[in-house]
Order: structure tokens, then sequence, then C-alpha cells
């Protein structure tokens, strides 16, 4: 099973919309139509996002009708436009959208076709590494697993997120490989219900022993001594350690930090955001009332009802035990230790206020 | 709108699984059958539970062939067993099989029809004095409401929950009638969905304004200082100030301590379960597990998903700012202040240790 897929054709996705009822794909060939794709979720998981992202703008590289290099480069530019804003708050988009244009200008000497190639050829390079990023993550994270553990975890963090195992899923899948006795509380995750839907579908594939509960259910779980630890995936992270992530991670992370239980974050390197200081200080998306009114399709409240959605909500570093990254394990304070390691990372980029200084 | 209704032929109840979409009544004719409609949920919250149990014992007395006043209270015993065992949580139950029960045997010495008149008087002044409580809670209640509020509240505590106009809820609804600037923030509520099925419902008819959100969302809202204080029912309140209650309740009492929004509880005395020493002592129903994977009947999960589905957690007594009684509102320490409403209660039952002390 493969979330996203580049193919001679386009892309291919699969709508994690109709899962886990339905196994069915969307197919595109413009950049156009995986931003469309990426606002109605047809893909969602911050890492995935970065993965489908760089392939729309190599899709408007294969696609452009353009007479030379500068030509193209203007439209790639366009095409990663239209899909930075179809979602604002996972910062993985603009990552890859950045690395995929900065690697089309790089080439531009060499004319028209070395830039598509480029693009090309960084699109599928970010989907190989995250598909590494993620076995570092996961070994890394297995580390912090005791031999026997019942994990909590929320929203979905694993291949439906991301081009390999997964994130915080990953962690999970990792150290149930290497032979640690795991048992997953997964929580429904509403309103679009990706850990009732897509988490309980991947752990049923891996085999794992799970049980799912409501949104309600996690205080109850902790206070009757039946978490051990928490791990969840990042949409986004500051530079002092704040995690914006899934709506209702953040409340997790007060009842693990009550509990004295462990909260870990798992994410690759390309969702810290360096440029953002603090999680305040990042958009939060407000999504359609609908999904909250109507789950799948079925009306759960009288007509007319208001709904708030906001898609995500941000964890304050202090109630972060760790951030498990591809690079290494982040501890507090977080604002050296995500400094260093941004830092250390292959091609590693300046931490913002280090260029600013220098 | 009655959420259940004594009548000449039975018992009436408002079907409350059917809401919001459709108004449908239950006719009932036995304690058998009120007994099946309180674990099927036809009826619920802790108040009208104790309203339904009544009527249920009541139903037995009008329908009993027994020869003399003894036999007929043993019918009314057995009857009153069949509905405790229905749902173990709510205390109030328990408490209105008793007060029917006693009623009916304080009336063998005047025959078999003085029986039968007793329960049936005893059940319908449950029915009239929990109308009295809620005004009651309702009044003291709003004191404590700003003259602007962002009110959060859990699942159901309105009219579909009590013999009047609610406990929680009814504290919203006479803050909001004395002229006070309230906006409601309602969660779902899931698994059962009270809060955007039951309360929306309510509130729209009280035309209060009112926004729904996930279960996901509270800690978001409080975060970003969009709740002013929180109020909610109670199943059961333990001799210390601990609180059964709906499960998710604990979560909302554990983020507002640490956004220091207050916590009430509003709840009749009669769900001061005195016996009950502390909140960890009580049983916490675990109910069907499809509750979890099929809201409203829709497939959520994949196929041989388990699920848990707590249907009660414990907030205990240090993270609620005040209970709010039909007596008055207690405060901590909240062992000696619940004690003395109790004590002060017309009727007053004696505190349990004081009678084992005596």
């Amino acid at each position: 099973m493969r979330a996203i897929e580049w193919r001679d054709d386009g892309v291919r996705m699969l709508d994690q919309r109709a899962l886990p009822h339905h196994e069915r794909y969307v197919d595109v060939e413009t950049a156009g139509q995986v931003a469309d794709a990426v606002r109605t979720m047809v893909v969602r998981g911050a890492p995935l996002l970065g993965i489908a992202a760089g392939f729309g703008v190599a899709l408007a590289a294969r696609r452009s009708g353009a007479g030379g290099p500068g030509e193209l480069v203007e439209d790639l530019e366009r095409a990663g436009t239209a899909i930075v804003t179809s979602r604002p708050t996972a910062v993985n988009i603009a990552w890859a959208v950045r690395r995929v244009l900065a690697a089309a200008q790089r080439a531009v000497p060499g004319g028209l076709e070395a830039v598509r190639s480029a693009a090309v050829d960084e699109a599928l390079a970010i989907a190989v590494e995250d598909e590494q990023s993620c076995r570092a993550i996961g070994a890394l994270g297995a580390e912090l697993v005791p031999d026997e553990a019942r994990i909590l975890t929320h929203c979905n963090t694993g291949a439906l997120a991301t081009g390999g195992i997964g994130t915080a899923l990953g962690v999970i899948a990792t150290a149930h490989q290497a032979g640690k006795a795991i048992q997953v509380w997964v929580d429904e995750t509403r309103p679009l219900l990706q850990g009732a839907r897509l988490t309980a579908w991947e752990l049923k594939r891996l085999e794992i022993p799970m049980t799912l509960v409501s949104d309600t259910a996690p205080g109850s779980l902790m206070a009757r001594g039946l978490v051990d630890l928490v791990v969840v995936g990042a949409d986004r992270i500051a530079a002092n350690g704040d995690v914006v992530n899934k709506v209702g991670t953040y409340q997790l992370a007060v009842l693990a930090k009550r509990h004295r239980i462990p909260f870990y974050v798992a994410a690759p390197i390309s969702t810290i955001d360096a440029a953002s200081d603090r999680g305040g200080a990042i958009e939060i998306e407000e999504r359609n009332a609908l999904e909250v009114l109507e789950p799948l399709g079925l009306r759960i409240a009288p007509d007319a009802t208001a709904a708030a959605n906001p898609a995500f909500d941000v964890t304050p570093a202090e109630l972060i035990t760790a951030i498990v990254t591809d690079r290494g394990v982040a501890r507090q304070p977080y604002r050296s230790s995500l400094r260093d390691l941004v830092r250390a990372a292959p091609g590693g980029r300046a931490w913002p206020w280090e260029a600013a200084s220098a």
C-alpha cells in the first residue's frame, strides 16, 4: 500500500476519505488538482503533504509549455503558491515546494529540460528521503518504548501520513517488530476520525493489538493507570519546541503531564519551522463546520447549529518529554536542542537568527 | 416538551435516541419495560433516571395482582431490583427506588390499596420535587455566572435529563433569562453525542446562542481564552466531593484547572451518595463497544476493531470550584460542606458515618 505514487501519467493517491470501508484511488495530472486533493484531504498527514506538494510542482514541470528555463521556473512558482495556500498549517508543504523550486532554479543554466528534470528528481528525492526519515524516527523512538507498553496515539501518523512507515506510528511499529509487547490505545480523533478510520486500519494490517476509544476517554484511561506513554506526530514545530498538531493533541499533553506519563512527539526534521519562534504565532486552519456537524455525511446536530472546527492546536514545549526526529532525539530546552539537530542535518539549514545576525 | 410523563395507561417517554431528527415517544406499562428503556437509553440523565425508576416501581404497584399489602411490597421490591440493576452508576435510580419502597412499606398497615397509592404518590412527588430542585439549582448557579460569559458544558443536563429545566443547563438557562449575555460551547460528547444531539436541540429551543465543537477542541478553546467557565452535571457525587459524570468530564476539569477557569458541578442533593466515600470506589458502567464503533448506526472503524466504552469518569474534588445543589452551594472541603447540605435537607438523611457511630 502506497498513500501516494509518482507514475508516468501523473500522481496516484489513495483516497483517504473513503477509508476504512473502500480502497479507492484518485489520479491527478496537474498541480491544481494536487492543491485540490490537499484541500479536500484526499491526502493528509504533514510528511505526506510535503511529498504531495513536491509532486505537484513536479507535475507542473512535466506539463508546462514554457519556452525557456526562466519561464518554466515562473510556472513552477505559480504552481507552488497554489499548493502552499491549499492548507496553511503543515509546514512540510511550503518546505517541499521551496526545495523543488530551489532545485529548479539551480538547474536554469542547463536549460529547459534540465530544469524539468531537476524538479522531478527533487520531488522524488523528497519521497525517498521521507521513507528513510521514517525508518530513522522509528528506530530512535522505539528505544524510548519500554519492553511492555500501552501506548496512546492520536490522529494518523503511519504509512497513510508519510512516504514510509510513519512517524509516531512508525515508532509503534518499530517497537512492535523489535518484539516489545505493545498495545495501542487509538482515539477516534474527531472531527475527521483519522484514528478510527485510518490508524485502526493500519494497525490491523500490521497486526498490532489496538483498542479504539472515543475522544472523551483518554483522561479516564490515564487516571486508571492504563497508559504508559503517549506518542503523536506534528504538523509544525516552532523554534522553542511548541508543537502544532491535530486538534486534541494539547488536551492529551495536559493529561499526560498530570499523570506523569511520557509525552513524545515524532516528526522529521522538515517539520521544524525555525522561522516560527513560538507556537502561538502559527496560523491554525479553521475548517468547514460540516466536518463537525456531519461526520461521514451523517448529520448529528439539529438544523442551523453553529460549529467551530479548528483543525490544529498548540502543545507548549513544557508538556513534551522529547521530540524524536530522524536526526536525533531533542529534549528540553528545545530552543538549543532543535537548533543543534537542524544545524547537523546534511545540507543543513541555517537557524534563522544565525542568518540574521551573520 | 416533557421527557417523561405519568399517564392513566402507563408512562410515556420521549425517545432520546431518535433526537434531534425525530420526536418519537415510547409508551411503557411495566417495570420491566422501564428497566429496558433505562438500559437502552430511551431516557438518560441522572435526575430523569430517578424519576423513571420511581415511575417504574409505581407501575408495578398499579399492575400487581398481589392479594395483600405485604405481598405487594414484595412485588415492588422485585421490580425495584430489576430497575436498579439496569444501569449501575447513576445513584438517583437506587435513591428513587428506595424512596418509593419506603413509602410503600409505611403504608402497609393501611392495606393493599393504601400501599398502591403510596407508591404512586411518592413516585409523582419525586418528579415534582425534581422540577423544584432544578429551579433552585438554576437560581443558585446563575449567581455564579458573570454578566457576560462563554460557558462550556458537556453531555446533556437540561429538560431532557431531568423533570424540570435541568441542572447545568438549568444554570445556563436561568442566567440567560436573567439577561446575562451567555454564549455556550457545547462539546459533542461522544460516544452517544448527547451534546450534539440533545443539548444543541434544547439550546436552540431556548434561543440561547451556542456553538458545537468536537470533543478534541475544548483544550484549544481554553488555551485561546475563549471559555469563562465550565458547568456540568453529575451522575453520582461521593462523600469527599469526587464527581462521577459522563466520560470526558474529567478531561475538562483538568484543562479548566490548568487555565484557572471555574469548574462547576450542578446536581440535586439526591445525587450525593454519602455511602460512597470516594469516587474511585464507584462502579463505572462499561457499555457496548458498538456505541463507539457505530455512532448513530454508521460504522466508522474497520471490521473487527476492538473498542472500550467507559460511560463515566471520576473528577477528583480538588478540581471542582463548587458544587451547586438545590439546597445550597458547596465548596471545598466538600466532606463537610456536602454533609451540612445533606443534613439540612428537609426530611434529611443521616450522614452514614454518623449513623454508624451513633
